[in-house]
């Protein structure tokens, strides 16, 4: 191997920083808590970022673009918002820098300070809203559906690549309705579309649920999510959908005159996922060797290895490399023919590998002797010879294929790793043992849940849609419950 | 008209604003200088940033994140950069709001001061180089060729949307090379690729060349750039690339072991264009009745609506609507079939007229008979009957031809106002009178520039490339001077 990676085994936390900096995914950087996303990490997210679009455009939003800075009184006008967010933000206080008359560089200028200070967006629904007051008046202004691409500030004390940092990269949609039930059936149907993305492209299979009220997003009525399970057998957040009932109209003012042209406050709803998907993708699925990327979010698919020894094969191989580049990249699949001198094969295969690289193929004389290659699946590793005849259609089915079998492989283990509880010792016990998601009763009171988190770091992730009604007793106060929910330690 | 334009003769400015936001490409916001971009203005942006993206990756980029934030001291680093940048900037002091203990709502908590500010970016040169020095060891890992496209802020105290806003959306360019031939020719590839995108994309013909050491980037060693000339006779510089020769990589210590293991610093360029590019759209092609956009980056690029009276023939043209826009879409043309009941054709027209779509597709109960539709151009307000037999094909020559003639009328009008001058009085003449550029001696001092742009507002837009050398006097103060340039007032 090139580079060193720690095993799982050794140390989780650690084998996920190597992936990330090893791999080529991302880079700390000079400013506390903020992250360079590199070259091959910001492939990835692109990818995410375009497929996600097109199913947002698919599903009638537009995109449009808010301002970076909100003004500090904004943060106010929703009493839950505030108390939710406004705390660790980064302040802008000045608005100039001018040379230090005692010749130490340059300074903050004192007279440069703003009137009111500008706080750097956590998230848009104040500055959102309060813009929203001027577009909608009447019904026929609504629905307005817009999502933003852009950058978010929370300072975070403690911070790791991709899962939490201090600025991350991210959509918000944000949607204005006249009905409850239309923004409900709003938040719904983007859950619907994380999800789907999630487990039809991340091959991430998701639990769909909703947050119990402490874990609400500040200033709504329910917050819906999706929940991944991660190797170590902690949860992850991997999206959240917000009903935000008539809050942030009724405190940025916004109503419409319905067809009766009566005034009401307009419905809203807004819905997000970040770069912290990188994250729970690394983490869903790679092993010890690197990253495992399903084809349909890698930057690249297949990469073409030549084996050969001296100038007169090199020269050989590459016009034959060069035309199955060719001949698969016009079967649009991505994929590059590597054939720079500078690295040895061996060093290929496991620069790849650790990039986590769908398919390898390696072609030496022998193979073309024989009008076929050798093919190596990134995730199982099995080799085959495929014949050449016919690669395309071959390899398109093995891309398919691998799709299919992670997002299996992920589901199988995630399946086996619901398990009920129905004791205090049965839960504590399988959270140390097992991980996990812990299905148990729960008597709905925010008491026993902060109780079960503090004695145990383990939160609710969800209560799970359409989850069946149940008699029982919270696992931790013994009082009457209705259904369970789902416990779990999580990033 | 549904919506009243101010027109160019009456008052320019106006137009050009009334343009913007009666169009929906962008509104104020509740920050002093930032603006809004509304999904219809979000919308042609993507086309422009795919597009560049597009053209920014086949010349070899990749694409990268880095911090929003950067720490005061980096500007200090490059002399010459922190004279032409730290100022005028957002500042960042604090990470903390809390509630005021005195009960009147939120305040910055004094206590989460940072040690050093953060400036949010106005340009990222400073922490990219930064990083470089960790990404950097020899000349494999040269050329490093990466963009970013990223929100950037500089602290405007006159604004105008979309050409001078505090916050702006653009792309930087960085790269990083083995020798200074290379990154020059890295600058001149970039300074293509921005020509070739303002040409055949936006229809805007650029002149091409380097700026007075005066007007260079502060850090450059040359700035090159592209100028276009919008209607009222006015330059705007649509775009620029630097050569930063080793200034960066000395600032931030950079350097690389060539092929003889010898150590030298790393070549820079830096290249950027930003959301201002939609100003110079909407100015150069616009008319008194609204947007007039290319067809290659409009976001709609036909538009059909039925003409109707009563359900009965609202349904017929409905079927027929929707087959037609089918048509066209399968084509690869971006249509919209505007059904909607609740505006009269007469309101679509002039609305559709406003945003510039490109083709209008009229469709009666007669013209069905007919097996024609009525299709008026938006540049040339053209009308003509076209049948409906292979109509994909005739609409698909016909943006092909609306963008090749909005080019071709664009350029007339640009060549058409270049001028020579010869004289001081003929030179104030021609501004006064005609605007555009003017072509004079120029004696190559930044005493004469700065005099000329005191007296006349005029600054030097650039020297053109393959500049003829050509024997005369500078305008201003009559010293001799071995070629021309070009200046003109500017945006």
């Amino acid at each position: 191997m090139s580079k060193e990676i720690t095993s799982r085994a050794t140390d989780y936390a650690q084998w996920y920083n190597d992936l990330v900096l090893k791999g080529g995914l991302a880079d700390y950087s000079a400013v506390r808590g903020c992250m360079i996303i590199k070259p091959y990490g910001f492939a990835l997210w692109e990818k995410m970022r375009d497929s996600l679009d097109e199913m947002f455009k698919e599903t009638g939003h537009q995109n449009a673009y808010f301002p970076l800075f909100i003004p500090k009184s904004f943060f106010s006008r929703e009493a839950a918002h505030v108390e939710g967010f406004a705390k660790e933000c980064a302040v802008v206080t000045h608005y100039r820098l001018k040379n230090d008359p005692n010749g130490n560089g340059i300074i903050v200028d004192p007279e440069a300070k703003l009137d009111e200070e500008l706080i750097v967006r956590p998230t848009s629904e104040t500055i959102i809203w309060n813009t929203y007051k001027t577009w909608i008046q009447s019904y026929r202004d609504l629905p307005l559906l817009i999502n933003q691409w852009a950058n978010v500030v929370r300072w975070e004390m403690r911070t790791r690549l991709f899962l939490r940092t201090t600025e991350f990269l991210w959509q918000e949609g944000h949607t204005a309705h006249a009905t409850s039930e239309e923004a409900i059936a709003e938040t719904l149907t983007m859950l619907d579309v994380y999800a789907d993305f999630a487990e039809n492209f991340m091959a991430v299979p998701v639990i769909r649920g909703v947050k119990s009220p402490s874990e609400r997003f500040a200033g709504a009525i329910d917050t819906y999510c999706i929940e991944a399970l991660m190797q170590d057998g902690k949860a992850l957040q991997a999206g959240t959908s917000h009903f935000l009932g008539q809050n942030f109209a009724k405190a940025f003012d916004v109503k419409f005159s319905d067809k009766e042209n009566k005034l009401d406050y307009v419905w809203a709803t807004s819905w997000g996922v970040s770069t912290r998907l990188v994250g729970a993708l690394v983490m869903a699925h790679s092993d010890d060797d690197g990253l495992i990327l399903p084809p349909k979010i890698a930057p690249l698919q297949v990469v073409i290895i030549p084996i050969y020894k001296g100038t007169e094969q090199k020269e050989m191989l590459d016009s034959k490399g060069k035309e199955l580049a060719l001949q698969l990249k016009n079967a649009g699949i991505r994929v590059k023919f590597d054939n720079n001198d500078n690295n040895r094969p061996g060093w290929k295969f496991a620069e790849y590998e650790l990039k986590g690289v769908p398919v390898r193929i390696a072609m030496g004389l022998r193979d073309l002797e024989n009008q076929t290659v050798e093919v190596a699946r990134r995730d199982t590793k099995e080799k085959m010879a495929m014949p050449l005849e016919g690669i395309e259609a071959r390899v398109t089915r093995l891309l398919k294929e691998i799709q299919e079998q992670m997002f299996q492989k992920a589901f199988d283990y995630r399946e086996k790793h619901i398990t009920p509880a129905n004791t205090w010792e049965e839960f504590e016990r399988l959270l140390d043992e097992k991980g996990g998601f812990i299905s148990a009763h729960w008597d709905g009171t925010a008491e026993s849940e902060e109780a079960i988190k503090e004695k145990t770091k383990a939160t609710i992730r969800c209560i799970p849609l359409n989850n069946p009604a149940e008699d029982g007793t919270c696992i931790f106060s013994g009082k009457p419950s209705k259904q369970r929910v789902l416990f779990a330690r999580a990033y």
